[in-house]
């Protein structure tokens, strides 16, 4: 409604995923009131950003270096490569702090509705890495759905060789989870997967 | 997680109003997938918009001209004043192209909780424009909140003189509310305002 770049920018803002008009208006707004402490600082970080981030092409991760700082940590365990559908995924991973080994981003998984085939995920030089005679196990942490679980079914078929462990998470009740709330096909997986107790 | 101008992007977006971490992160991958396309494009958006858009020294809205294209419009009632809390609450009036008069965006509401007081507000410059000959009417279009209703009590006070109409909106069963889902103080109004019918 007032036209010009204040208009554009609310435009943009609201192609953002998880962003609408309004919300797209209200963040334009308190922008506009705090445009030195906050607008121009994330101009920059955005500049900043483009410029210096860009993805690992040894593990697909997104960082500074190239390889990553993963990639060149000499204290992670290069038996293990961890293959995740998106950057999203490593992050929540590392979070954890609980796996030390190396990653591998697809860039998302195979789905016929979404078009996307083996030719868009970055396949091949998962191949290359699972090939090397260092790579011991990898881990196909890609998500319970149809989709992450008949791409790590192709994944596997493609990599497989003698010697090389392949495993995907576990599945089961979540830490935390009520067994009420939980859908029949979580719980007929944790009954067959149970275990001894103790 | 990645350090750097990624922690740095992530962190500035989640302290927008209504983002929080996930979604900042979710955003910045967003962004990152799509340098040339929107990140950059939107970096230069926030640069442009903090550089031409400013405050209207007359009425407060936000606007590439000062005065604004509304106050300097001359097909607008200049015999009408709307006063609004905020630029966004001028907007939602101007959407409905219901309005031909001017506004008067005071920047906030009286709140003794948050510390604002009549000096916070843009108040001086709307009790000049009260004075003026060519004001007939304001309308006080302050939400009906207690922190609105005792701002329009007080702005009411300071702007009142001899031939001067001050009105508020009407208060009343929103369109297309249902009554089962109103608060009782909302129902108690639109009865005691209740209209013959016809």
């Amino acid at each position: 409604m007032q036209g010009g770049p204040l208009d554009q920018l609310i435009k943009r803002l609201s192609s953002l995923p998880g962003l609408g008009n309004r919300s797209a208006r209200r963040i334009a707004l308190h922008l506009l009131n705090r445009k030195d402490t906050l607008m121009l600082p994330l101009a920059e970080d955005l500049q900043q950003a483009a410029e210096k981030i860009r993805e690992c092409e040894q593990c697909g991760n997104l960082d500074m270096r190239d390889p990553c700082s993963l990639c060149s940590d000499a204290r992670r365990d290069i038996s293990q490569i961890c293959v995740v559908a998106h950057v999203s995924d490593l992050w929540a991973i590392e979070r954890t702090s609980s796996y030390k080994g190396l990653y591998h981003v697809l860039g998302g998984v195979l789905s016929a509705l979404d078009g996307i085939g083996p030719e868009q995920l970055n396949l091949r030089p998962l191949e290359s890495r699972a090939a090397l005679p260092e790579t011991q196990e990898i881990i196909l942490a890609l998500s319970a759905t149809v989709d992450g679980q008949s791409t790590a079914h192709y994944v596997a078929d493609r990599i497989a060789r003698e010697g090389l462990r392949i495993t995907h998470l576990a599945h089961g009740v979540p830490v935390g989870g009520e067994l009420d709330y939980l859908d029949d096909g979580t719980i007929v997986t944790a009954l067959k997967s149970r275990k001894v107790a103790g």
